[in-house]
């Protein structure tokens, strides 16, 4: 029995009343990608609104500052003296293609046993939903809640706007202040096994321009007398990767790098995963990384370096004896703790510079980074997020990492440099972005619960 | 003064008389690779059987066994005991786009100065109406040839067509009987400079596919676990040639590979060429290429190995973190005597097999093979032909090779076992394939009177 559940009673027993909530805020269409549904993004934004004051918290719409859809803030500061928690989640969804592959309406939301199938159900609706029926439940139960929170839901999470950073970057010193952000847009690690993911690959992305003669030419008439562009990207290519040992070549790359430490090593090594399954599931003959590291700890833990796209010359059918006067290419770096994106473009470069054959000019601009993003895994935030989730579930959390990059964690991390716990509720078959995308009741309930109890978990640490 | 001084006299007499022929020939639109010309193309045929006729000599028109366009067949063969020429050309011309760039009507020859512009002027109406003439001189100065003629003459060149292929191999043994064999479908070197083309280069063309996972996959999430199909196939194309020297690094490429000789090596360096302009021309910071070579000697006389093509993975705008499930790219190797492209097939293959790192299926395919050949530069015909050049042109034709690949002329090299002459009177600035393609008048004349010198020279040797 813990100190929560006196609101653990009353979830459990108003749990229809939240599912029949959840489902009148699934119907609403919020598909940020598409102008057509702007009015639905915005009906989304308005649900959950009146649904927080409904709660008892105030709340309101912020118009994007950068001219997209607004986002929801809402909070309750009664508690003063004691911690301030941000929640953060996206009310917007993906589109719904392809629509033939659905079971239902995707917009429907329609049960299948336990699970909850909706477009939205998991990312992030039905996931960012527990936090404000957690609040809406120990304000219900008691009137007033154990700490001070503050809510940001955004509603162009998915088509990438860019409102959500420029808002955190101008309130962070006032608005947003606080002691922990709380993300819930994650997976568990399985079933019954609760996950607190507390690491994040950053992402350097380029893009290779290799300039060779200043036309096509005839590789009869011309071959042999000039650098082929093709023949010299495939050079510059090679030159990134050791094909044996999956080392990245390109000097300095890995001087920043932060070494997997012995805990998250073994504690990996403790979670089930089968790599022969793995193997089998994407029908290679065998799995290629790092030398040295497991798939876990290479997909999580270590950098790597993928030629995302490339092309030149000539790609139909049949045979041209073309010589071209140009190729491309696109590269990403995924990068971990301490790397830094714009030192990893520079080093990039430098290196494209050095193993250029001759004859070719070669343009590389930077197209996209991103900054990594590892959790201090101890502190009191994270410590009253471990108990809440063991007391949940009856076991305490698996510390994960992932080889994706989520640029907004990065930005809480940075301007607010607060612990971001990022407590998944989904589950990893949820079909996020795809057909028949679901959320299973007990991860919503339990979700809830968890919540609530870390309120009061953090409400006995120190303001 | 010549043994030939009596038809040369004649040709200067009659030259308004061809060159009015040739106009008539020259309009009628043969275009080959266009369906909607097919009429024309038979015209054009048939004009040129009429004109042989005309001549003394017999002349047909054979249906391609292939159901293609009709080739001319003609034939002068009183003259038992002496050697026999077989000529050959073709009457079918290139498309005339892009039409907006012609000074002219595409089909209306137009003189400047002493060009005739023309689709098809040089390429190879104009060049192939030279044997015509040259034996309808002849014949009407002496009512006789002072050796046996056979005149071929395809409608399929332009197009790809194999019934001349089909033809030579069928009747090589009989109707195709000869001595030598004369082709005109090349350039001089310069202007008043006459040149023998005596070799050109073989092709393997292949195709190369790269296979990793079974579906594309998110960069980040499975990066770093499986071996990236672009990746490979950068190791792959880098391991083709040294990026520094050049040299192709297939296991045995170059062991057939016939040495140049010194004479070669020796009249080619004495031969106008600026690698300087060349390389301004061609627009690329420095010139790159086989060490130990020079240009001339890289794209006339050694082996080369260009990326014709390659693709993969995302090709448009910005950033998509794909890991690509395929790679693809083709490859071709021109090739010199004595290479033989399915060996050179054979090598490349296993050198993949070789260097292709782990974790992902690769396939060759081969898309396209040719025969590199090589003339001997001695014996009768060959004589025949340069004293020809020579007495026409008042100094000798300087000997040259090329990079690309006349399928025909492997053919005939094979097929007949004897010398193949390319005696080419165009010009290197003759714009073939590209809007107002033209003929040099002098280069007709002179190409008229040349055959008629090679007959009489020809005759002195032994059939």
């Amino acid at each position: 029995m813990t100190a929560t559940q006196d609101v653990i009673d009353r979830i459990d027993r108003e749990k229809d009343d939240y599912l029949g909530e959840l489902k009148q805020y699934l119907r609403i269409p919020s598909i940020s990608t598409d102008p057509q549904y702007k009015p639905q993004v915005r009906g989304a934004a308005e649900y959950l609104r009146d649904n927080m004051r409904q709660a008892g918290l105030s709340a309101e719409l912020v118009d994007s500052p950068t001219g997209g859809n607004p986002l929801v803030y809402g909070e309750w500061t009664g508690a003063p003296g004691k911690p301030t928690v941000l929640f953060y989640g996206h009310y917007d969804v993906q589109p719904v293609d392809p629509v033939d592959e659905w079971r239902h309406d995707p917009f429907e939301p329609t049960l299948e046993g336990d699970d909850i199938i909706c477009r939205g159900a998991t990312d992030d609706k039905g996931q960012s939903f527990t936090h404000v029926k957690a609040v809406a439940a120990v304000l219900a139960e008691r009137g007033a809640l154990p700490v001070n929170v503050k809510l940001i839901v955004e509603g162009e999470e998915e088509c990438g706007g860019e409102g959500i950073e420029a808002f955190v970057r101008a309130d962070a010193g006032d608005r947003l202040a606080c002691d922990c952000v709380v993300i819930s847009d994650t997976s568990m690690y399985a079933p019954g096994e609760p996950a607190m993911l507390y690491g994040l690959k950053g992402l350097t992305y380029v893009e290779l321009r290799v300039q060779g003669p200043n036309r096509d030419l005839h590789s009869g008439t011309f071959g042999g007398s000039v650098q082929n562009p093709l023949n010299a990207l495939g050079h510059i290519l090679s030159s990134l990767q050791d094909p044996e040992t999956g080392r990245v070549l390109i000097a300095g790359f890995y001087d920043r790098v932060r070494p997997l430490e012995d805990w998250e090593r073994k504690a990996w090594a403790e979670l089930p995963f089968d790599e022969d399954e793995y193997r089998r599931e994407l029908g290679v003959p065998e799995l290629f990384g790092e030398r040295g590291y497991n798939t876990r700890e290479r997909t999580w833990g270590r950098p790597t370096c993928d030629v995302n796209g490339m092309w030149g010359g000539y790609q139909g059918e049949g045979a041209k004896t073309v010589l071209p006067a140009k190729a491309g290419a696109k590269v990403s770096m995924r990068l971990v703790p301490d790397q830094d994106p714009k030192e990893i473009a520079d080093l990039f470069r430098q290196h494209v510079e050095r193993v250029t054959p001759p004859g070719v000019a070669v343009e590389v601009r930077e197209v996209h980074g991103a900054v990594p993003t590892l959790i201090e895994t101890e502190g009191p935030a994270m410590e009253a997020a471990v108990a809440a989730m063991r007391d949940e579930w009856g076991k305490a959390p698996v510390m994960i990492r992932e080889g994706g990059s989520i640029p907004i964690i990065a930005t809480f991390a940075d301007v607010l440099s607060k612990p971001v716990l990022m407590m998944g509720f989904g589950l990893p078959d949820d079909r996020l972005h795809s057909p028949n995308e679901k959320f299973n009741l007990q991860c919503f309930y339990g979700g809830i619960r968890t919540v609530a109890r870390f309120l009061d978990g953090l409400a006995g640490q120190a303001g």
